[in-house]
């Protein structure tokens, strides 16, 4: 009886993990939220993922038998199951054979990926992406991250780096980033691009009320959008400018993959239209003809924090 | 005896037209070359094609029996069968359901792509990308096409469309195309892009003898491989300035695809190491760290004209 086996479903953030048990029609059984504490490493973490699970497995008298588990996590990968040098992670999460060490724990087919191709899965199978072979999907968040499904499986490369859309190159005498790479996407949007855009309005109009008022409140994302919705016009240049640049990025990459979607989620993305309106202009100015107006822009019609554990649970399912 | 089936592969150019009978293991068994006169339209050169096949038919003693036909032609549609506005075909080339238009002269099944992909397929089954999954194979001729293999299948994206590289942007305030869009890759390298420059670089300096020599020569690219070996400097910066260009580019759909390699043929790839070594320490340069050093340039294997028909008789392979 297939129905009585499922799936763990694992996210792990740079603050916050979110895990799951998933059904093999993607229902979640279960879920719950931890702080990563990355400095604590991964052991700390995997302690506790599995101590709940044995409380789940009380409180569900072991009706679901665990089959296997997918992990999505910062630089994850595929084929070697090793985390290298992950972002908002450190240290203590280096250079670790994670599929080794979540098998000491239960010795099942484990597979793991990068947070955002473990989103892209989510999407793919539950969400806005479900009827697309071809589709893009792009975490806005402190960077910008991708997942791209190319003939209805992730583009993962001949190494599994692939779908690095966040660091392709926008401006060649652009911002540099900690990479050292110059003018790459996401140092344009993102929390992390937007920031840095805020605060060269601020060098040139530094007594701007509105843009002081925002940064004074840790650049607060709602309060761009309020100020955005006013009609203050500095705040809607710079939501121009995120949206042309993001436009740009969104034109390489379709004329390499021409996906029948982008689809957005993460924090910027509840900028929505206000920012997306800019985008759609700007790609499509920097498509060939025979994409123009083709290629369209959507929000993620997941509940937050369930694309990532969805999509790590599907991992198997390839 | 499936060894007595062969394919009909055919490589449709703006000048010349290359077909073939292909047997299964991808021998050769007959080979021939025409003018497309393209100006006189696709019946006329099918016409002839069919011709053709009537008389090596004779000469095989029906021998070989022909299962399917590939072809491969510019912007010729995978999906829809379809060739729509072909850059160098002209006017009498234009909507054509070239699907249908075959199969009026023999009922089997038929297939087409647009002649960069099928490059790529016949690299991909004989040729460089033999043993390789994710590859991308670039045509240097008037143009830059390119033909991307993921996961051992070609990339058409949703629509066939997908694949343009010599459509992505490496300056946004760059030269312009006949499409309007500033600063695409072909508009720096290929046969027209390095007339370009060359020509940017007589603007400057009209009076050098070795430039207005290469010019007068109708941009004879062995007299500049010939004048970049004697040491010729400002024909040395041209090709840096190229392969810059080109590396920029390369690292853009490497940060997106991650390929084992990409691998290059027609005219411009002439000049090999002379363009290739800036173009892999430019690519290297504009690379994430994991990626640096790890992807191969590499020469195309095959003799000249054959990946096209080699790879057109793949195309029901998949």
């Amino acid at each position: 009886m297939d129905s009585n086996y499922c799936s763990l479903g694992i996210d792990i953030g740079g603050t916050n993990t979110v895990f799951g048990l998933i059904s093999s029609s993607g229902l979640i059984i279960k879920k719950n939220s931890l702080l990563t504490e990355s400095e604590k490493g991964p052991v700390l973490l995997f302690d506790r993922i599995f101590e709940e699970l044995k409380i789940w497995n009380q409180e569900l008298n072991n009706q679901w038998k665990l089959k296997n588990i997918g992990v999505g996590v910062p630089n994850g990968n595929y084929y070697s199951g090793m985390v290298v040098d992950p972002p908002n992670l450190g240290q203590s999460w280096n250079e670790i054979d994670l599929v080794t060490l979540v098998k000491n724990y239960r010795d099942i087919p484990v597979k793991i990926t990068n947070d955002a191709n473990a989103a892209a899965m989510g999407e793919k199978f539950y969400g806005a992406a479900k009827e697309m072979k071809d589709v893009v999907i792009i975490t806005l968040g402190t960077g910008l991250g991708s997942g791209i499904i190319v003939n209805n499986s992730v583009l993962y490369g001949h190494d599994g780096f692939a779908g690095e859309l966040g660091h392709i190159i926008v401006d060649p005498n652009g911002r540099i980033c900690e990479n050292g790479r110059a003018g790459a996407l996401e140092m344009y949007v993102s929390a992390k691009g937007l920031k840095y855009t805020i605060n060269e309005y601020l060098d040139k109009y530094p007594n701007d009320v509105t843009l002081n008022e925002i940064k004074s409140n840790g650049f607060d994302g709602k309060k761009m959008d309020q100020a955005f919705d006013d009609g203050v016009e500095i705040v809607k240049e710079i939501y121009e400018f995120t949206g042309n640049m993001l436009g740009l990025g969104l034109a390489q990459a379709a004329t390499i993959l021409s996906p029948e979607a982008f689809i957005f989620y993460g924090g910027l993305s509840n900028a929505k239209h206000r920012i997306l309106d800019y985008t759609k202009k700007s790609m499509d100015k920097n498509l060939l003809s025979f994409q123009k107006g083709k290629i369209k822009l959507l929000l993620s019609q997941l509940p937050d924090g369930e694309a990532g554990i969805l999509g790590a649970a599907c991992l198997h399912k390839d």
